[in-house]
């Protein structure tokens, strides 16, 4: 991640974002002082910046005067190929796999140093597991962090050693010289499997989606209890699963005028639906764009 | 929604966003000199701020060259109550509508003049609908628009008309005196019916979904062929699905402290996870909310 160069004054939009990262998943509504303090920046400045961002539907005032991240967030977020694009693809098959698994189901991309988790099934009586939706686990801590690395370079590998992996246990990998280890079974297996490395009961396997240039794009995974050989049928299961992701992403994001188009490519981000309508949309097609898709009045 | 003041330069961030909004559903990746034609800023502007939002992680910059909106918005979009959080909760009554009534089943919020659809689940062979996820529709227009209007007030019905409701077909609302009869009516049976408003072959019902403060937040509905009597086991259905959906936002983003809490509430945002899991996270609560959630590096 680029750091602030030194020197450098914090610019608006880093400031803009202090506000907005003081809603976290456990703290959805805050008071203009509540925001402040969280944010580190003066009261004033607060002030001014909760204004503009709920004049840009960024932030939602509530009738007690306490405040929401927006609905114009989700709006922009809908429309990103590498999470709710992602997410919404490969919802089936996270579902499919839970249903064989009967454990928790995960989908995971990269999100600098950590894995960010875009999506997760799961079952009352599944085994323990660390992670929340949109919540994140360092790359060198997690089997989908695995098979993310296993794209990436032996310097990228050390940058993750770097910034520091919890030690959720013994087990989880510390130096490069563990990662490396790790992530070098995973290139040479195709798939990952964390045995204990974030709860000393728990295993985690994952396999790769690849995006529409063929490189890693996310991971797909279970986590299911530790001990005993690993389930070759849930490895199977997987591959199975992201392979089927990664072309549904294929067909969705590569428009037929791109380099990288196979014939027949056609745009579907987010259209999940049924063929009359989908027959309605071409025959209106500029029409309904419009319509559907204008912006704020 | 706020004007911009006639005279007022228009704000960093309002350019910034101009940028993103760049990005829509059918078009997720472009090239600099497209988002600069397509954000109507000068080239070097849209360079310069195009450089920022990649720093910040607000858009990704792809191998070709390209740009796509990035995982940072979906990281924030992740804790909307009022869109993801929604979303999440009822996912599992979006569901289970669809599968008993076996047409379009989607789930609706307010942005501005027009529904913001969160999520629909569909089949191939269900009646014509012409809304994507994401997309929009105008209040006026659209059965989840009624109930959302019936927790308004007549000046708001009339902005709405203001703004301009799409002519579908012949039966779309279009005068004040329309719209403030369709709504009257959805206050007296407490759930719509919006016949043939959007496209003659299709009749859209919703039910109410009511926030942690029991003001109207959502609707929750069903597209299914027009014509004949209204199935009132789907009206019983809707109603009661959104109930559900109503009751399971008091329990998730009501917190213990606030003024409007329930005995025995709390937070569980988007954490759909296991018992034993939960468990962990009350265990462990400081430092795993630490380790999950904290910022890039």
């Amino acid at each position: 991640m680029p750091k602030q160069r030194q020197g450098t004054p914090v610019s608006m939009l880093a400031r803009q974002l202090k506000i907005l990262d003081a809603f976290d998943a456990g703290t959805a509504f805050l008071t203009l002082s509540e925001i402040a303090e969280r944010s580190g920046l003066p009261m004033t400045t607060t002030h001014r910046l909760v204004g503009e961002l709920v004049e840009e539907r960024m932030l939602e005032r509530l009738p007690d005067r306490s405040y929401q991240l927006g609905l114009r967030l989700w709006e922009l977020a809908a429309r990103t190929p590498r999470a709710m694009g992602l997410r919404e693809i490969a919802a089936p098959m996270v579902q499919l796999v839970q249903n064989q698994v009967r454990q928790h189901t995960q989908l995971g991309v990269e999100g600098g140093y950590d894995v960010v988790y875009l999506d997760r099934a799961s079952r009352p009586d599944a085994v323990v597991n660390a992670t929340i939706v949109g919540g994140r686990i360092s790359l060198g801590a997690s089997a989908i962090g695995h098979v993310l690395l296993a794209d990436r370079p032996r310097e990228f590998l050390a940058e993750v050693v770097a910034s520091g992996i919890r030690r959720y246990t013994d087990s989880t990998p510390q130096t490069l010289a563990d990662l490396v280890r790790v992530v070098q079974r995973v290139r040479q297996v195709g798939y990952a499997v964390a045995e204990g490395f974030v709860h000393p009961d728990a295993r985690g396997m994952a396999a790769p989606i690849c995006g529409p240039d063929g490189r890693v794009l996310a991971g797909l995974g279970v986590v299911v209890p530790s001990g005993g050989p690993v389930d070759m049928r849930i490895v199977e299961l997987l591959r199975k699963a992201a392979r089927g992701v990664s072309q549904q992403m294929r067909a969705a994001y590569i428009d037929p005028d791109h380099p990288h188009a196979l014939p027949g490519a056609k745009f579907r981000v987010l259209i999940n639906s049924s063929k009359s309508s989908m027959e309605y949309f071409a025959d209106v097609q500029g029409d309904a764009a419009d319509g559907v898709n204008s912006p704020e009045h």
